[in-house]
């Protein structure tokens, strides 16, 4: 048995989200249809986490286990040609067969793309939210910067999660402006992305936290607010969950390369 | 009367081009159909050029004639709010009578976007050409170069052209390469976009260029081919047309931007 971890981006707006469904047109459904057709094997993959509906990722990972002896520098190649072309793999590693994708991630960002402009971009329609309205890009990093640290972010997420835990570690945040004047009270503000790096996300947690911060980049909530939102546990107290279509899971991190462990040793393994 | 200068973006994937066709869904259809609805009158818009099925524009031009009295900052708005969304006006102007967005245009620059790595980019798959093989970028800026000038372009021409005269000047004509490690040997190239701005176009002319210069790339042709190619005068001298996907409209430039009446003007003139 080998266990291979791969790394995706895909184009979500066609899709139910990542992680499979009763309705089906999932990431992880086309993911396991290509790997078994092309193994014969019936193959159950592990993602590092769910995205939403409509929701894009740049990085995703995830990793399954396999008793295929097909070469790990042909599988990117072999499945590409059978996935639909929004989704692609970038990387495939072999990997032991511990590793978990999503337990062993120790950082995962997500980017929320957001276009100030009077006009949205035809090419990114599907991308990034389109918010023509002024804002003040200034008060949402000072509002941003609240959430960083070790937090209960129940307020920042979905009511039907069903973690046992809404505390998680957001490590670094931060909002990078793209061709713009910012706050120059101008409607050509540019192309705003808003960058979350934690150690884990709660449901629609991005999305919820650039909802609310688009509310102090519109004047309806002071940056401070963000702190009382943060320690009121209620998701009541944060503002609108913004549209899927501007997220984007950019990247997963391992504390470490996991080892590849040569095609000879996996041989050896499998004669147990 | 007025005459209305407009600037669109649009993705053309799902169009039969920008040029009204008889099997209809063209730009040019939804363009006319959305300005008719709007204004009530039977309005025919004319185009800085055509582009063909599949090709982009970022910044395509027309005008028309009308004598609707909304005033002219109000027709982005009220058309791109009944535009499909992968047309955007982005731009509107009012000019004078005698104004024409293909006669007066006096430069126009085409893009043509690759992606020199090895897996395709999903958020871009219908705006790049895949090719993977290693390119000589070098190589082939110096073809390139040899473009550059007052020529007869015939051999760069589709065979269909019924133009009178294949004589055009290229103003500029340039590569630039995002994020990548020009010609070291490796898969991960980067994107190439090669910029080629003229007087004027002939019929497939951006996408027959790029196809010899791919040849280039490749090794198939050495760069000093491309003067031999120019001076035979003869389409099957050059390479193929390279797809319509990876070219866009970049801009059309005007000697100075056409006067803008204002509306009292106008009203006056429609008194006569």
């Amino acid at each position: 048995m080998r266990n291979l971890l791969m790394t995706i981006s895909y184009d979500g707006t066609h899709y139910f989200g990542f992680q499979t469904q009763p309705d089906g047109n999932t990431i992880q459904d086309h993911l396991e249809a290509v790997i078994s057709q092309l193994t014969g094997e019936k193959v159950k993959i592990h993602g590092s986490g769910r995205t939403d509906a409509g929701v894009h990722a740049r990085g995703q990972t995830f990793h399954f286990l396999t008793s295929s002896q097909i070469p790990v520098e042909r599988w990117r190649h072999a499945l590409n040609g059978r996935l639909p072309s929004d989704i692609r793999i970038t990387d495939a590693v072999e990997v032991p067969l511990e590793f978990h994708s999503r337990r062993y991630a120790k950082r995962k960002t997500y980017r929320y793309s957001i276009n100030g402009n009077r006009v949205f971009d035809v090419f990114y329609r599907q991308f990034q939210l389109h918010h023509p309205g002024v804002l003040d890009v200034q008060a949402m990093r000072v509002g941003l910067a609240y959430l960083i640290g070790t937090h209960d972010y129940t307020s920042f997420a979905s009511r039907h999660s069903t973690k046992q835990s809404h505390v998680r570690t957001i490590y670094e945040a931060r909002i990078e402006v793209e061709c713009g004047t910012e706050g120059a009270g101008t409607h050509e503000q540019g192309i705003i992305h808003i960058y979350v790096t934690g150690n884990g996300f709660l449901q629609h947690m991005v999305r919820i936290i650039v909802g609310t911060l688009l509310q102090v980049g519109e004047g309806k909530r002071a940056p401070k607010d963000m702190k009382s939102i943060l320690e009121a546990k209620d998701r009541a107290a944060a503002g609108p969950t913004a549209e899927s279509k501007g997220l984007m899971l950019w990247k997963v991190e391992y504390d470490e390369v996991p080892e590849i462990p040569d095609i000879t040793k996996i041989s050896q393994d499998m004669s147990f």
